[in-house]
Parts: C-alpha cells; structure tokens; sequence
C-alpha cells in the first residue's frame, strides 16, 4: 500500500549542493587547506546521535562528490531506515582535505532531511492508529528545497499533495474573499476555475464548516479541503456528504497528538505544515575513523 | 553594547526570492488566473498568530515585488521587533491576482526567519542573566539560506560567528584527528595554520578538555572552542587560562535552561547551531481585508 | 465562453528575447553601428503583409526595450485581432541605431507567433461549425518556447492542453506496451497511477478503439483520448460511454478539413500537434517610416 | 563540391536540450513514475512515418542521455539521409522510464530539424536544376534554435549565410532609408562602413533594382542582395555588372517553383527564410518495440 | 578620419561588473559596514596619479551604480581624454558605505582600461608619424574582458580587429603546418576557407616572407598579415605586390620605437598584441574629499 | 618555510575558461573548421619565448579540455618552475581543429599568468636579499580572474593577502577620513571593527606616519600597515612599537630595486599591486611540430 519512494531529481540534488558549497565556500577553505596536507587519506563515519529516520544520503553523496571525484561514499542504510543512536549512516573514504571541506554542507542536508523524515513517520504512524487516510505534505517548504524536503516526506512514509501551483487547483480562503468582493460565491468560482484551467486537473476548494463543505460538493468541487474542523464535525461532513467520487482532506493543525482521531473521522487525506516548517534536526554527525580505507568495491 | 543589524545583502534576497517563485511556479498559478480577474485589487495585512521576533520582511517585500511592480508594501513593525498574537506585521496593497500568487512564498519565508529570532531571543535573554558573553550563530544552516538565517539570527539580537570556511581558521576535532594520524599534534597544526592562512585571520582551535586548552593557548591560539563541556569546567578553564587576549568560546548543547550558567562560566562567546537548524517556524498568515487601498504614500 | 487570453509570463518573455538577442549578437552589429549615427532618431511601423491573426506583439515590445530604454512601442492591434495585408500592427520610434540592431528577432517573434495564432483561428472557426469542442494543443513545441507558443494558441481562441509532464497525467501508448511487457493492462496501470499521483491531478488514458475506450472507462479513468479514430467511430464511443463525469478527446490527424466532423462527433477536446510544430510563419515587415516621431504619449 | 556537414557545437545542443527537458519537466513526469517501475528496461524505435530527410539525431542522443547515461543510443541513418515512410533512424534502449521521460522532447528536435532539412534539400534539388548558385539561409530562425537550425540548412545540402549581425556586414533597405534621411545615399554608406567594421569582413548591400545595383558596385560594395526581383531582371543585372569580385544574392520569395529559374538568372547565391520560419515538422513517432535489448557494443 | 568610439555593450559591463563585485564580495565588506554608518554621506573624486588617457569610466559608473542606486556618478572627462597627474576624472557622491565597498573594483577597472588607452594613444601617435596606417588590436586579451579592452583599444584611437573565430578569416601558421602534413599548400587552403565559409567574410592568411605573400595573394587572399618582417622586407613586399583591393597588415614585435617606420613601409595595417597583454595599469587613486555633496543634477 | 603552492579552485579555471572559450567563439572558429579536417590528427608544443616563471598549465589544460576530450596534455614543467626561451613548458595532441580552435584563448591564460609569476619570483628574491619578510598580493586583480591571479603569485613564491572584503579587515585611508568627519578617530574606529566583525577576524590598520601606527597600536590593532612611508621611518617604527604580537605591513611603491632595503627595514609582511596590475605578459607559443603522436600514456 505504500507509495514508492521515488527518487529525487539528481538536477535538483546538483544544484542545491553546489549552491550550498559556494556559500560555505568549501573549496576556499584555509583551515583544512592548511592542515590536512593533500596526500593524506583517510575514512569517516556518518553517525546517528539520536533515534529516528535516515534521509539525505544522496545529497551526502553528492556533496562530497563535487568536492573530489576520489572520494568513495557508501551508505550504510537505506533512505527512509529506522536509526538508533550510534548507528552509522554511511562511510566515506579518500583523501582527507576535500572530506573535511565537505562535512559541514553534507551533514546540514542530513540532518534536516532526516529530521523531517524522522517528524513524518511519527505522525504517519499515529494516523495510521486511525484509520487508512494518506498523510499528505504541503507548499510550506524551506525556500529552494521543496524538491529535497517532498523526497524526505515520501522517505518518512507519507504522499506529497501538489507540487506547485501549477500543477493542482485549490481555491483557498482568500480567493472566496477575493470572490466574494465581486459578488461571485464558491459555485461561481468553481465553474470559472474549470473553464480556464486545463481539464487534466481537478478542483479542490478549502471550507471551515459544514454549510461550504456542501456547497462545494454540490458545484462538483472535485476534493474538499476541511480547514481547522475538529475530527467530529469532519466525521459528520464525511458521514453526509462522501460516498461519491469526491475526497475529504483534513487541515490545520494537525498534531501527533490528534493524528489518530482525525483519520478516524474517515477523510482520505491529512495534510500538514509542521512536517516541513518545523521539524527539528536530527543528530548527526561526522567522525574520522582510525584504520585502513577499505578496499575498493 | 548591541551589534547593530547590518542589513541583508539585497542580491541574496533576489536570488533566493526568484529561486522560490520559480519553485512554486508562482507565475503558472492556475487557481488564481482562473478565479482572480486582472483588474482586481485590494489589500491584505501579514498577521502573527502566536508571539515571537519578527523578521523576514525585507524578503517579503521582494517576493511581492517581483510578482508585479504595482503591489505596495508597507511594513508596520520593524524587524526584530517583539510581536504578539494577531499584531499586524505589514499590509501589501494593489492587484489580487500576483498578491496571492505570492503569498505562500512570501509566508514561507517570513514564518522561518521570525522563528529563528524568536528562538535567538530567548537563547540571548537567558544568557544575558548569566553574563556578558555574545551569543553566536553557526555555520549549521539550511542549505542556501544562510545569508538570510544569520540575517534573522543579528535580528533576533545574537551575533555572526564566520560566515564561510574562508573568513575563519577553526581547527577541529577531525582536523585534530588527522594531525595525530601523520604524528602532529594541536601546537604543529597550529603552526601549519598561522604559516598558511592570510595574516588577516585569528586561529581559533576546539578542544574538550582543559588539557587541551592549555595546549592551544601555549602554542599561541587566539580563541578556544570549548566542546560540550560542563559550565564547571568551562569556569575552571576560564580561571586559570583566560585574562590574556586569548577568547573562550562555548559550544555544544547550549539550551534555554543551561544558556544561563553557560554564561556565567565568565567564556566571552556562546555558540548555538539549534538557532538555525531546529528553530521552528512562527505562525503567520495573511488574510484580505475588506475596505478601499490605503492612499498611495 | 470563451477563455480568456491569460497574459505571457514577463519572465519567460524577458528570457527568451534576451536569449535571442545574445544569439543574434545584436549589440554588436557592425552594419547598423558604422552605418547609422548613434544620434538619428526616427520611427518605424511593423506591418502584415499578408492576412492572419496578430501574436507575439508583447515579445516585440521587450525585444526593442531590451535594446533600448529610449524606444517607445505603441500596439495598433490587440493580440488576437485579425489583420489584413498591409494593416499595422505596431509602431516604434526613438534612435534608430537600437531599433534597427533588435528588428530581426522582434520580427522573428511576431512571425512565428502569428503564424501559430493564425492557424489556430482557422482550425477554431472549423470546430464550431461542427460542435462546441474545446479545441486543445499539445506538448508538441518548439523547444524553449513552449510559454510563448502556448499564449499564441490561446490568442487564436483555443484552450491549453497540460503544459509539463508534471500537472497532467496521461497514459499513452507507450505506457501501454511497457505495461503489457510485465503483464499490467490498463485497468491496473490506472490503479499504479491513482496510487502513486496527487489527488489533485486528473487521470486521462489514451487509446485506440472502442474496446480501449470501455476498459479505460470501466477502470475510472477521468478523460479518454480517442487517437487517431474516424468520426464515426468516435460518435459511437461518445454515444455508448459517455454522459458520466468522463470526458473525451480526439486526437490525432485533424484538419481544417476533418475538423467539423471531429467536433459533431461529441467529443468535447479536439487536439492538434500541428498548431505549434508546422504553422507557417506569418509574413510581417518592419518598415522605416518618413515623418516626426510621434509626441510623447 | 558539397560543403562538409559542420557538426553541431555540442554546448549549443546540450543547453538546447537541458532548456526543453525542464520546460517539460521531464524528470517530473507524474505518469511515467507512476507507471513504469525503475527496473523494467527495454528498447523502442524512431521512426519516420513520412518521406524526408533525417536530421536532428545528435540532439535526441543528448535528450535520452541527459535523461539518463544508461541509455543507448544508436543512430541507423545518417545526418542528411533520405528517409521513406516507416524507416527506422535510431534505437533506444535501457531503462525504459527515463526512455519515455525523454520522448517527447527528442521527437520535438527531431520533427523541426528534419523538416527543415527536407523542405532545403527540395530547394537545393530545384535550384541545381537551373544552375550552380550556392542556397543558403537567413537570420530567419526559431528564437533559440540557431544553430540547430543551420545545422539542419547544412544537413539539407545548402549553406550558411552569416551567423549574427557581428560576422556580416549588410546594408538593407532601412539602413538606406536611414541614411537618405540624414542626406547620405548608398556610396557614402559603404564607405561609412568600410572605415567602421573589421577589415575582415566583406560589404553586402541590397538592392531592389539594377540602379541600386550599379551604384553599389560602382561604389566597391562586395557582394550584391537583389532583393525581389524577377528571374529577368536579375539574368540583366549578372549580365551587365557581373565578371569581376562581385557576387550577386537572389532573395525574397524564393520557391520550389522559382528555384530553377532564379538560379539560371547567373547569381551566385540564392537566399530562403522559408527554409527556417515556415517548414513543417517531419512525422517522427517513438515505438516500444518487443525483444531483448541488443548486446552491449 | 578617426573611428568613432562605438560605445561599451551595456550587457558585458554589467556582467563584468557583477562577477568583479562578487569576486571581492564587496557586499560583505566587514570592514566598512562595522565602520561606515548607513546614514553616512560624502563625496569622493576619482584622479589620476600619473599622465595618460582616460578610460573605464562607463564601468566605474557601472560598479557604483551595483553598489547603490543612490550613488550619483559624474565623469568630468571624457573615455579617451588625455589626462594630466592630479587630474580630477570623476567624482561619486552619496551614502559613503556602498561607496567605499565598490572602491577598489571600480579602480582596478579604470585603471587597467586607461593603461591600454594610454599604451595605444602612445603608438597611434608613433604609427601616424610614419604614414597613414591604421592600428589594430588582437585576440590577445584579457579572457572575460575582451569587449571591454577593445573598447579601451578605440578609446585610445586605434581600430578593432575581428572580435573572434568566427568574424573573420585568419589561415594561421599552425594553419599552413595542418595543411602541409596533408600535402595542402597554401593555395589549397585558401580554396577550402572560400568554399566552407560565409559569402560575407574576407579571408587574410598570414606569411613570414615575400614568396609566401605572392602565393598567398595570387591564390586570391584579401589580406596578408606579414609576421615578424623587416619595414624593408614589407616595403619591399607592398611595391611589389600592392595596388590592387589587397590589403598588407603588419605584425608581430611592433614597438614605440619601429612603429614609424613600420608605418612607413606602407601596410594599411598594424597590429599590436602588446596593446591588451603588456600594458601597464595607469594610476587612479579614490579619495574622500571634504566639503558638502553636490546638489543634484 | 615556502607556503605550499595550494592548488586553484577547479571549478573557478573551468567557469574563466567556458568565458574565455565563448567569449572567442571558439567552437565557431569558422577558418580552423574551413581548413582542417576533423579527422586530422597532430601535436603541438607550448614553449616559452623568454626567460621567467611558467604557471597557467592547469587553465591551458582545460582549455584544451573544454574542446575536447580526445585532447591529451601533458605538462612537462612544474607550474612555478623556472624556464628559459625555447624551453616546451607542455605538449598538446590528438585532433588538430579543437587544438587551435583553443590556441589563443590557453596562452593568453598563460602568457598573463607566467607574467605574474615571473615578476613576483624577482620581487621575492630582491626582499629576500633584504630579510624575512613575506611578500603578500593585493586585491588589485584583474576583475573575473583573482583566484587565477592569487594562483600566481603563490607560484612565483610570494604569499596571498586577504582575498575578498569579507576575510579580512583593513580600516583604509578613506575609513579613517569618514571617521573624521562624524569625530571618530583611529581608536574608535578599532573598537567600532572589534564589536561589529566575527571575532575571527584580525583588525589591521592603515597608517602614513609613526604617530598614526602608534596609535593604531595602542588601540589594540593587531596589524599596522605602513604607507608609502621610507625603509628608514619603517625601520624606525618597527624598533620603537614592535616586540609585541603586532605585525607590521610595508605597501606603497615597492618596486624591484627598492625590495630589499624595505625588508631590512623588519617589517614581517610587503604588499605588492604591481604583482597583478602591471606585470607584462611573458612570452609563450605554440607550434604545431612534426612527427607521431606520443603513445597513450
């Protein structure tokens, strides 16, 4: 039942990790270039300091391969593995300067992508308690790393909703303020979306109680977002008027706490901010590691 | 006594806003073609919806500039300025449509820099009842955004530590490792560093114990990092190694209920990566408000 | 009922005109600098010189800005009007020098756009007479200018197929064999794709015959695309499947010939490649004209 | 005595193509994801479903590899071969999800470049019927598309006219209304021009009547642009002005039908937009074909 | 009779600029921003140290104008004036900040142009006492600043040669190696470049002695360069030789002191690669002087 | 005690490179692709003309590289080596059209760079004539190229200053004539630097007299720089306030005869502009010699 955990684009991964080595300026770094004489080789150990998901290898891999096409990175679990502390994520072995130059950027795409990952599958676990609904992401991402951070969603077992907005409708509060200023309410707004946009969409509008809820459905609203109900009143609104090919998403405030309760009330679809706006950091960090590179593979 | 806010460099701020919309496809918003017209306008106002620092406007104010020349926008708090629940932060007049195609990013970036000063601010008060060291940031940022989060860190009242591997000489751990690996030890790699490195940049080394800190300082370090050491220890080191122009920075699991005795352990410098790495976001919308656009200013 | 004519995104505009200008080394055209002193001023009118529909005048206004900030441009004509031979289109005046470096690509655009918006006038006008299709294009571009051409089809009048890969799901015959090879038939890679996609995005299936067309149905597809199949055919689908929430689209070899009878049959999306991938250009010249410039507007 | 076929800038190709597979989103490609497992790999044709000349290969070759370096590529014909309906011109094979990522931004190269190269080799057939004037391009070209497109001129078997406005000079109609303007007529531009441009470079005038020929040569103008003339008029000019240094270019409205005679007329060039702004696509279609991939070569 | 100064492209001054700025990360200046308030305001003069000619001002404007909108920049003489020790060039004006941070990359422009200007007004006057011979640059420039040297090349009063590859024809000796070693001499040569390139390119081939002058101009070249010949041997070569359209351009080893006679040999051309790649900078100094801003313009 | 020549940043040669490479339009060399074959295959030497210091062999390599990949080239000197005319500094081979279409832009790399590093080994071994002092750079670098130019100097043996305004602090004349004007003298601009800069930053200040450098020192600035003040006042103000930890820095007019009586003044550090801003190429060709192409190595 689980959605496949479809790889990042590695453009995207490209990217972000040369804009983030150009402004830590890896390659100018004087404290290594001044220490670690370039012959020196050597091997470290990415490490899990606390429990939780591992997320962002490939983006630690790709760090540290745009520092040296010498360094070998081999990682030790996979994307979306349950971690205790002290297990070791990865290995990467080679010349030791580029490795240190690397570090820093390699571990802050690791330890935020682990920690979203880690948040996600607490909370995917808690709906689950409740009922089959999908976990869903939302736009509230980290400007730039939307594509990394739905990546660590999926890892954490949950679904992205749109990725931009582009590719999804979804009539919110203020387009039925904007609406409403001109005189035209959710019906009238529905029609005017599906005339204009392509018909490989469908429309989902946002509604905080039940009275729009049923409008929406009854203007052939396609997917109901449920802003800030209670798991009760949602439970009535989908008890009322589901059954049909339209779908109930729950938003707004969504914790671990009401995870459960929510799924319960029967929508197909939790959606949540926090898991890409505030999950904390994972502990992770980088050790050398005395002994001989391993042999190559 | 307090660093004053340098300003973000607006081309970062370009960047990372033209990085964002593009992301989002804020252009190719199909909702809000279809259901805003053109020649609508009005107003909204940036609201907080739980109490914290604000900052992040200036990048606001690009996201909406770069949607249409015609949005005007009023900021009406400055930045670091403490907010409540429901202040108003600015007002963003003109056409609807671009105004609500840029709201999520906008959003997006406010709420993360406000809840990077919000967590700043409170790290700086605890410390500031304990002593006068300078609380400082790290080079734990997210990956593309750390001119902004240092931006919101000075916002949030604490100080920059180096920006880049190249505007600081830091022998770490690893470095140390490494050292002992070819047989030199903390005063030779200290050496290597000053022979290296441009005149222009102080040697700041880390240590975990006052053993090594009274190496560092022997073989002519200007500033300690003292690792994860106890507010003890950290007094003790101080005591008996500091009164000379040698600095003592703390670092490692500095936190709200520890931030206190950290300071008074009499160390001039108090590092903290949960600033930027596990600050969760502030709460803040933006809602249209009814009523004429104010008069242009 | 018709769609409005969504406006270019500036940025997509901006990009490409200054693409092509870099390619046409405009800045540095030996004839117009050594020929025309930077001091002369006058004006020149863009005129069709045969009939069609006027596109792509918002690119020819950035190209000759981009040259130059003292030229100003005037549109005689709305995007989308019709125009006969000899009819302005637009005027522009100011120093020559740039106007003449920056008549190439403007005209470059205007061609290519009107060609495009010409000939999907015509195959609009056919469909009507048969049915009230949508008349649809296709992901069939010219590479790099899929924004543009996609702006000239709405001009003629007719609607926007899914832009990317990523904001329309349609499951082609490709799709088809490659699931036929691990032994999935339709009515499975329709669930794959339920499955794995957002809620929010539509699922269009392609095939080639009734039997196709009925599985496709069956399995809870959103839209059928009815390839390649005579209008006969298409009638009979449209009778035996359709008057559910399923929607139907012909593709495939349409004609200014074929297309009423496409449009009879009761589809309600008549696609065509040949909009954007062999429209002819329409034939516009650029023409120094005697006389003062115009006041200033 | 055919001018070698220049092979393509491979940095012009590659960034072609790295445009149109983000403009397509193709790593995003919501269907393909959903519905075709990373594993199944397999192996699919291009074919030509209609009479022309290939063109284009190289461009499809760099859109399957940016897609993915596990797909083979292997052209059958070469660049500039004839084709007839159902001719296989390359074989993918690999894994087939990036294979049809690819396909539609492949097949777009391909149908634009083989039109164009089809539609130049019918002229260069007509034209070498009347004589041995050199067909060569204009500046008419897609926005973007440059050099691709006097790729495709060059594989059809004509030539290049200059590149940009820097590697040519060419006095045209509005540089000589220009110059009337402020008093100067067509000797004394030339002259302007010669003291101006590099010594590299040749002056090229146009001309609309054999006046305006005669002063040009007379005024030392290199090559002679007889703008819109008739077969008549411009077999007069050749006869009366040709026999030194001087070349003369027939342009405007060259057709299948004029080629012939235009040729005859003893100019040595004959110009064509049409070859560039108004060919129609080639039908070019990608078909999953069964059976193994071939062994590695 | 002299070459109009063709002014700077706008596009590469930017863009030379904008890479000159980040190279120095001058909106991170530390020192200035912990220095300078934001508030504070002053004037500055741009003024020579050391007699020579003017050039780069357009791009100082430019860095300035990058820093801060509110800059105002004043040239007080003209690009290609001559200049005197003490000599005021310009003077900037506003916030002291942004000034003080474009300083030195606007000076290390000027000073580099003003010392080709300087370079190439010394031998132009030098050429001009030995007769009428125009003074050319090379492709011996500065990678990333060639259009900026050859503006500084025309500032100085000579004239620009081909700009790069592909503007112009030069059969070099490595040219005529290749062709040896395929038993091609340089006849053949010649036939293969008039047979593959534009109609609208003269074609120049470089000799070291009079046979090789006389093969090269019997086979039809436009131009010969004469490599590192005597002024007698190139007399020699141009009485014999000369007369007709075929032009001599000298080169190779030219210095102040043979350039008159040089020029006297009578070649149309010399060229002198030492103008871009040996010339010393001139000195330009920035000082903050006293006294109120000027009052705006 | 040599700094170790650190090498330079890859990717910074590979983007100066792509400039240079594009700004020559080198794959369009339109007289290399006329004239030879593209299956032609050769080798070419790079050998120096005049005595000095080789260094730009990594640009020359990926020049060559960029072009193509079937270009083998082999350095037969160090970089930093010293080289007499007709020493082969590398040798070229493969196909011979990619070769020169490359020629130009890899020795103008290496003609400037040899010409830094050449004048820099004679400054360095004058000083060291005179005592220990390092001879550092300034940022007086050729805009777009001062990683190259760093580069340089470090292999003619002298040692880099800061490299951007952000690593390092130097309170300049101009800083100092702005304090005045808002009251601030010397030692309150020191303390202004010391609250708002990292404190991993050295403060260092510029002075013309020994009343200045006393101050400055007494401020607790931890490096003076001494301007265009005479070995004799140096010497006199390094006897009189140096001892301590301070450094002192000689700047201003150092040239080749006057080196080593400012090193024996006791200065630690001599700062050079003329190292970058005025060094005169050093001459470098290359020529195409006979026989076979070394075997691959």
């Amino acid at each position: 039942m689980a959605q496949p955990v479809r790889p990042l684009d590695p453009l995207a991964v490209r990217s972000a990790v040369a804009i983030a080595l150009e402004e830590d300026r890896a390659r100018h770094d004087v404290t290594t270039l001044a220490v670690v004489p370039a012959a020196q080789r050597g091997r470290a150990v990415l490490r899990a300091r606390e429990a939780g998901v591992a997320c962002g290898l490939a983006a630690a891999r790709e760090t540290f391969a745009q520092l040296s096409e010498q360094l070998a990175f081999v990682a030790l679990v996979d994307e979306g593995a349950t971690v205790e502390p002290g297990d070791a994520l990865a290995e990467v072995s080679g010349p030791l300067a580029p490795l240190l130059q690397a570090e820093r950027v390699a571990l802050n795409f690791v330890q935020r992508l682990s920690g979203i990952a880690t948040l996600t599958r607490r909370l995917v676990e808690r709906a689950a308690a409740g009922g089959p609904a999908r976990v869903v992401d939302t736009r509230k991402t980290t400007p730039g790393l939307r594509e990394l951070e739905r990546y660590a969603v999926r890892a954490g077992g949950a679904f992205n909703h749109r990725n931009t907005l582009e590719d999804g409708v979804l009539i919110k509060d203020n387009h039925l303020r904007a609406g409403e200023a001109r005189g035209i309410g959710i019906a009238g707004l529905i029609r005017e979306a599906r005339r204009a946009v392509p018909h490989t969409l469908r429309v989902e509008v946002e509604v905080t109680d039940e009275g729009g809820a049923r409008a929406a459905v009854e203007a052939g609203a396609d997917v109901i977002l449920l802003d800030n109900m209670s798991p009760a009143e949602m439970s009535g609104v989908v008890e009322r008027l589901g059954g049909g090919r339209v779908l109930f998403e729950a938003s707004g405030g969504i914790t671990l706490e009401t995870a459960a309760a929510v799924a319960a009330s029967g929508v197909q679809l939790i959606s949540s901010g926090a898991l890409t706006h505030s999950a904390p950091a994972l502990d992770v960090a980088l050790d050398i590691v005395p002994g001989p590179e391993p042999a190559s593979r």
